[in-house]
């Protein structure tokens, strides 16, 4: 458990009002929650930025099943060391289409370079990496 | 197996060369597999712009495991109906924070509403959404 | 001038100082400021998804100038009276290339309409789309 | 002028259909000219990624015209010799406020850099930046 401090901040009056409808909408129970979150997610695009920076990515790939280089080139990255952490989550779409969550940890630059590598599989047709900042370990 | 066509693209030898290169470093095997990835994220990115179009989402929340709220939500969505498929991911990053990556389902505006309830919870630090566009059916 | 008011907002110490840095290195004099910034392009950016948001855009393109369908599509469209206003600047990058910015004002939907059939335009290398809301009027 | 060469492409007919339903509704006349536009998208967003890289930005700020900082900062950066070439643009958007569109020229890092100072004016509402990179220089 973390410190807390307290802060003020001046707000114009139509602005938090509009602030207020809006995350009233997205299910925020306080404005401090609200504005914690704008904060961390401030940092973790700005630690994104560092190629160095540590890093957890979610990996989304829509796949043919019958192409079965996605699997194996999963079993390679594990095998190689390069990244700290794997997991993976398997969705089935349809008859021929499946998704698969590859969950990748390590610096910026690494989980960049690996992921573009699965997203340029034969048999991948669609895909996006989605990176977490943990450096800036956004703490509370 | 869908039927093939082939079309002609007529490029500048420069940009060609500099695609060529970007693509041998992102370890494509060939052109025709990257300019396909390259219309299918096209087509992919107009789609989500449909509140209705179908999609699949990878929602990826950090959170502190002592915050129970999380996981509590998750089974009310599970047994809100409001969206087809669920699956999750559960992975530990330190003694405080996990990663969960939480598969959605459904329309794109129908995600967008409860992966925003998702984000906004109280224990949830870090989030993002990532929609993969599943209804223009980007079929090979 | 609008009426102000002050919040509390409660932030764990190691999140504020990063923060602070952060803000530092950007030049914020003030938390406030920096805070106030974060809640308006968060209310930017959701009104953004309304496609009968006001909006105001710039589209940036870059062309050859020999490609004269550009500035003949810009009178088109002045012409037109689909937006409320145009204005535009024009910079020269090489012997070969220039870069027009256009502001158009209008509807979120209606802008995309057009910004979309001006980066369709042949000549027309690269082009963005930057909108900015004016609809949730962040009033100051 | 220079040189083009002309590359087979094989897409998928039903992937195919769709690209061409999406290119017509934008506004192309080829799918030639479509394609090379997502080939340049990708090499320049490829290209911004590195601070080194040559790039011109189109940098956008709201604000409230009585703040005079703005311009003051802005005569200060062209007095300070750090990017090759500025232009401006100035549209008045009510009684209170005005778009600034600022021109930026030379490197991705210290576009950004310049950028984010301009930002962070007290007086500035929203703004963005919005990148272009000329080092690949997309040639035809």
């Amino acid at each position: 458990m973390d410190k807390v401090e307290r802060i003020g901040v001046s707000l114009d009056k139509k602005l938090l009002a509009k602030f207020d409808d809006l995350i009233a909408k997205q299910g925020y129970q306080s404005r401090s929650e609200a504005i914690r979150d704008l904060v961390r997610q401030r940092l973790s695009s700005e630690s994104l930025n560092n190629p160095k920076a540590s890093a957890v990515a979610a990996v989304c790939l829509v796949y043919d099943h019958h192409a079965t280089m996605v699997s194996q080139k999963l079993i390679d990255i594990q095998h190689s060391h390069i990244l700290q952490a794997i997991s993976s989550l398997h969705v089935h779409l349809d008859h021929h289409d499946c998704l698969e969550v590859i969950v990748l940890r390590g610096a910026v630059g690494q989980i960049n370079k690996v992921a573009e590598g699965l997203l340029s599989l034969k048999g991948v047709k669609l895909g996006k990496i989605n990176l977490v900042a943990t450096d800036p370990n956004p703490a509370s």
